[in-house]
């Protein structure tokens, strides 16, 4: 039974009583699940050309309510959340299965919501190749995407002096649920984030081909995956909340904290970040920023934040509590 | 985009509304999930030893109640389940990815199913490689498993003049189930046979290299897989009612129809068939016993059954009805 990182075993890691629940069943595992691994588990980590799969789980009641998007947008987010892990190691997805469970009110709906998975799943270029149907009294849909990397992106691979970047505009998941959830209608830019997010995979390849040491996505949150990122390889970093890309209208404590964000953090070598960077953007047509670095002051996997409101200059935030399942 | 049974994917087929359900989905996928398949997919079909993959959900309410057996039994259920499906395929088990809902209700006694889950995979000679966890209403377990066959056994491949053989003693899941529902003790070996199912993976995979033509698990019930077997193989099966192997206090119709079985349903060449089921039971110390013949009597995927109950000496039983987890 291996125990590197390669062969580590992935289990989507939140905090709070999510972390805890997950260590509960590693110590009962043992060796049978060795190490903590990445977004996704890497299987014949021999192999030229390596598997690498993961599970994700979309619940109507946690991850959405039925009345904020439409079935066919439920069915993209499940798949897009799945696939981002896929994408966040650096691979690309070949096969899909999907576990549904549907309570007899979701029925009527089920064929949009294979229609927005669908549509997903075909831009991905992988293959729906399995399943399981379920009555329940809760909707959900449980996607496992195989894929393959040739060369995977890990999180453990960030080392002092890199920098970190990440993809896209943030804070628009995060303000359209709380906007959802006070029965407010959220900000047209900040629901579209919500209700139709992307898999980063065409960009996750091509910046794992352009060097990156180290690769996340962000869907626990910018702060709490940078925390997973420096943690997994053994680093500190150091975010300037002031250089975040905010969406319009959003604050830097709403991006730091987004959750359902399928955007990368990506840990750059120094002497190529600005040129990759810049490449990057004429090649995908989106933004990339530099948003801070990697340290090795504290050698602890924490995540100091500068600048993190106007009022504070400094203000080092230690774990970071990101999204948690189980206080949703 | 193939469509060949090689690597059509794998939904569990089951009848009636989740039937329609999977149908409603199929459609609407078309090309991207092409072909209806086997107890697992087959994801490379050119390789020397093909990846297998299955999915399958286990969850309160539906599949058990929470009064009836232990947590750990919860997580032997779910585990083994999920394992008789690449059992099937005469594939052996790799790989386990596990998603978790859990209630806060739940959350104490998740180390005791992650002990039962853990026990079975072990068992299987598999690794938990990732997963996820989610709070949510109800729980529930949904467990992909990734394997590799040499020489996978599909249900397409049963020809006219083979002998159907099930492997063990049938009906005590569904005797079992039915004495729960209606707040009755179950005997004591329904209930054993309901609480610690055992996925056949050495069995199976014997059967293969024995030379079997089809391979299923009884999961639906024997008569409903039977029925998923020759429309798969394009053949009609004659089986014999009174040759079923049936449990202490079972009767041949709760045989016929007990779901959550992990039994295997066999089409032998009738040449081999005497020589490889003598050799079975001294190798296993296990029963596996000839109840019928594949037919091309009609051509349509039609299961008849002689001799159903005592007072009926024909019975012909058309789409067989099984185990339907929408009506559950």
């Amino acid at each position: 039974m291996k125990s590197d990182a390669h062969d580590a075993p992935n289990i989507s890691m939140g905090s709070g009583r999510e972390f805890d629940s997950i260590r509960a069943l590693l110590d009962v595992w043992g060796d049978l699940a060795a190490g903590i691994g990445d977004d996704a588990a890497i299987l014949d980590s021999t192999s030229t050309e390596p598997l690498v799969v993961s599970t994700d789980a979309c619940i109507e009641g946690v991850h959405f309510e039925r009345s904020w998007i439409d079935a066919r947008d439920v069915g993209v987010r499940a798949a897009a959340a799945a696939l981002s892990d896929i994408a966040a190691m650096g691979a690309r997805a070949e096969s899909v299965l999907l576990a549904f469970i549907v309570p007899a009110n979701w029925q009527g709906a089920l064929a949009q919501v294979a229609r927005g998975i669908g549509d997903v799943v075909r831009a991905s270029g992988a293959r729906i190749v399995g399943g399981n149907m379920s009555a329940g009294a809760h909707f959900s849909v449980t996607t496992t995407v195989i894929g393959r990397a040739s060369a995977p992106v890990h999180r453990t691979g960030a080392r002092p002096g890199d920098v970190l970047v990440v993809t896209g505009v943030l804070g628009g998941p995060a303000q359209a649920v709380q906007a959802l959830r006070a029965g407010n209608t959220p900000g047209a830019w900040a629901f579209e984030r919500f209700r139709a997010p992307r898999p980063r995979l065409a960009e996750a390849a091509w910046l794992a081909e352009a060097g990156a040491h180290a690769m996340i996505d962000i869907s626990d949150g910018l702060l709490a995956d940078a925390g997973h990122l420096v943690r997994a390889s053994v680093v500190d970093a150091l975010l300037d909340a002031s250089l975040i890309p905010c969406g319009p209208d959003i604050n830097r404590e709403q991006a730091l904290g987004s959750g359902e964000e399928y955007e990368l953090l990506v840990a750059l070598p120094s002497s190529s970040a600005d040129d990759v960077c810049s490449r990057y953007e004429r090649r995908f047509g989106t933004t990339i920023t530099v948003i801070g670095d990697i340290t090795h002051a504290l050698r602890q996997g924490a995540v100091t934040v500068r600048n993190a409101t106007a009022e504070k200059t400094a203000n080092r935030v230690e774990i970071p509590a990101g999204h948690d399942h189980f206080s949703a």
